[in-house]
């Protein structure tokens, strides 16, 4: 894939995602809250008039608030009508593919500086009513009817990944620890304890003591959501919004003098229910999604310093890594396991805590996930910031992996 | 707006658009009917491995069938995987946008050949339940909240526009009998009768006998929907697909000697709430996504041939014929009156039937436009071919107006 000009991002703006302190909120005060942090970060200011169009990713704020046609409303509620102003949906990944979208139209020649952002409030639901509403990003007639949802799936992914890999749970709560104790660096996640933490309170109120982290991973305070995933294998239910602007890079420096390039982006789909794919340990989308990104950047799996991958479950981290080359198929976990995947291992994913800490506010998170690559070029990323980072890589998943986009980001 | 490298479609398929042929498909099944006619279209073949992205519209899956991730499941069906797959959402011109982001991807350099599409099956549900899915596209707390639904918030349109500028109730009538013409010559319009057809049939199972079409549309069997408007003021509920093939202008010859060009595009958003316009006897966001057109394409109102004009309610095509600059604010209704929209009239407008006759499956509508432009420009819309065109426009809103799209084409 080759673009016809470069675009940048030269501003980035996220709500934190949670699932308590948005409560009173509605999607558009949300995003309302990204768009204008992300204006406020552009360093030589930011006037909303500049904005030519809005792409906003959402996965269904029809089921979660009854409101469609979700980007006109946030444009008026941010002032910018007449602008243009899209929604995204691709699942999880919505707000990635916006990106891509957003740089598409930059490069088309279209716009010169476009804003893009995804949202979601998913929290006015049960945690119950929020599984059944995701489950529409599988496929109803196959595999919801009977009776799949993600936790299901992306079990199922990880028992073959086991399977064939003899890859291992311990492995996976790697991952979850790994995140955790990221997300306690970033003001922005979810959560901001580390795994540690959370087992000393929890144990506390029932007057146990845990020794160490895996000895609360494998207590009943941890239970088995679908083997051989546990809770902390799972991401939380998140409401949040982040918001990115992107500009061609002719005119990106009219806003800053550090902005982020977009050298590489990638888009894929595969067969959308698990019986219909040839090998359940491995995304097809997520390798032909990064080929396409790599090729367009060119470098490599081995170039990327630091990585935000789709972390839904402990084991999407894990398949991630060794998808995008990271690690040798079937050694992410070990990996992980081995901290080289830690904010100061060799290849460093996450470092924001990813989906397990960070959130998933689904609609949301390709879109904080260009922002946290904006703070990381940048150096800005505080507490988790990446040392010496010079090219970064997103990968977002929608779904079990029906949908995959992948950006690399330079300076 | 201008585009990197200009873009034509080559291929074009629909589904006939219905309320009961498709009672028992679902959106994948209409989608691909689509697909193949459009791949069968092509005038040197077609090999679906030419699709380099798929494009999909559509409004809520997630509501009508509880299935969400729809272009990925589209793909998936037409065996397009991997390649990339984005959903377009922006209510009713959700397929519209989707042609835009088609035409801007392509342009982009990012892809030669592109699917763009359009699908809803919304008949899963009762009217009622339609009635207030469709909700969703309007602001759910400031105007759903307050009781309005669609042919509410037309309505209230309709009696601005009447009291503004004096128009009538009987000129809107004129826009139904005259797309209910159109649509009894369109093998793929929903209603295939002319009113006055109708009227006969409708009559006889009562036992009446209505003398003109007028006589019978201010009877009890065109009751009042929502005032001024009657049921013939207000399109179907339809089910149904339309898919287009996008190409390149350097590639586009290898696929056939008569590709239709997009000449120009606009894109525009308006406040969602009616009560937060300065106007409601003008779509602001009409005005500035058509002079975004016609300026990129370097025509004026008075070059354009032929038009298809989203007609969800008759008062929306006078608001559109007037707002798109065919005839001078406040003279729509008139003009459509004196058959000046007619198929032989001097700006013919919805030769196809339009929304009212075609139908309206939401997501499908703004693919249907273009199709009915391929075959316009090309000479192969059959008996309701408008002669000589050589300038095509189409026009598709989402709700009340918050999200307008305009396509210009050309041989």
């Amino acid at each position: 894939m080759r673009l016809s000009r470069d675009v940048a991002i030269v501003g980035a703006g996220m709500t934190r995602f949670h699932h308590k302190i948005h409560a009173d909120k509605t999607s558009r005060e949300l995003f309302v809250e990204a768009a204008l942090e992300a204006a406020d970060s552009v360093d030589n200011g930011f006037d909303m008039r500049d904005v030519e169009a809005l792409f906003v990713g959402n996965f269904s704020s029809d089921a979660f608030e009854h409101q469609a046609h979700t980007a006109a409303l946030m444009a008026d509620w941010l002032g910018l009508c007449p602008r243009a102003a899209t929604r995204v949906e691709d699942a999880c990944a919505s707000s990635g593919v916006a990106v891509n979208m957003g740089a598409l139209a930059v490069a088309s020649g279209a716009y010169d500086v476009v804003m893009v952002g995804g949202v979601e409030k998913m929290r006015n639901l049960t945690t119950e009513e929020v599984t059944d509403t995701l489950a529409m990003a599988a496929d109803d007639l196959y595999e919801v009817a009977a009776g799949f949802t993600f936790p299901g799936l992306y079990a199922s992914l990880a028992t073959a990944h086991f399977a064939k890999y003899g890859s291992s749970w311990e492995q996976l709560a790697a991952v979850a620890i790994k995140n955790h104790h990221n997300g306690a660096l970033n003001p922005k996640a979810h959560f901001q304890s580390s795994v540690m933490e959370t087992a000393k309170k929890l144990g506390e109120r029932r007057g146990v003591t845990f020794n160490d982290e895996m000895e609360f991973l494998r207590s009943p305070l941890n239970p088995v959501i679908a083997y051989p995933l546990r809770l902390f294998d799972c991401c939380p239910v998140s409401d949040g919004a982040a918001v990115v602007i992107l500009a061609a890079a002719e005119v990106a420096k009219r806003f800053t003098d550090t902005p982020v390039y977009i050298r590489g982006l990638g888009q894929a789909s595969d067969a959308m229910s698990l019986h219909d794919r040839a090998d359940l340990t491995t995304l097809r989308a997520t390798r032909v999604a990064a080929e396409q990104a790599y090729k367009m950047a060119g470098v490599s799996a081995d170039d990327i310093d630091v990585a935000d991958v789709h972390d839904c479950f402990t084991i999407a981290e894990v398949l991630a890594t060794e998808d995008l080359g990271f690690f040798p198929k079937g050694e992410g976990g070990k990996a992980a396991e081995e901290g080289r995947t830690a904010l100061d291992g060799d290849k460093p994913v996450n470092p924001d805590g990813g989906l397990k800490a960070k959130g998933h506010p689904v609609g949301a998170t390709g879109a904080a996930m260009a922002y946290e690559m904006f703070k990381q070029l940048r150096g800005e990323a505080g507490r988790h910031q990446v040392e010496g980072v010079e090219v970064g890589l997103t990968h977002n998943v929608g779904a079990s992996g029906a949908t995959v986009v992948v950006q690399i980001y330079g300076r």
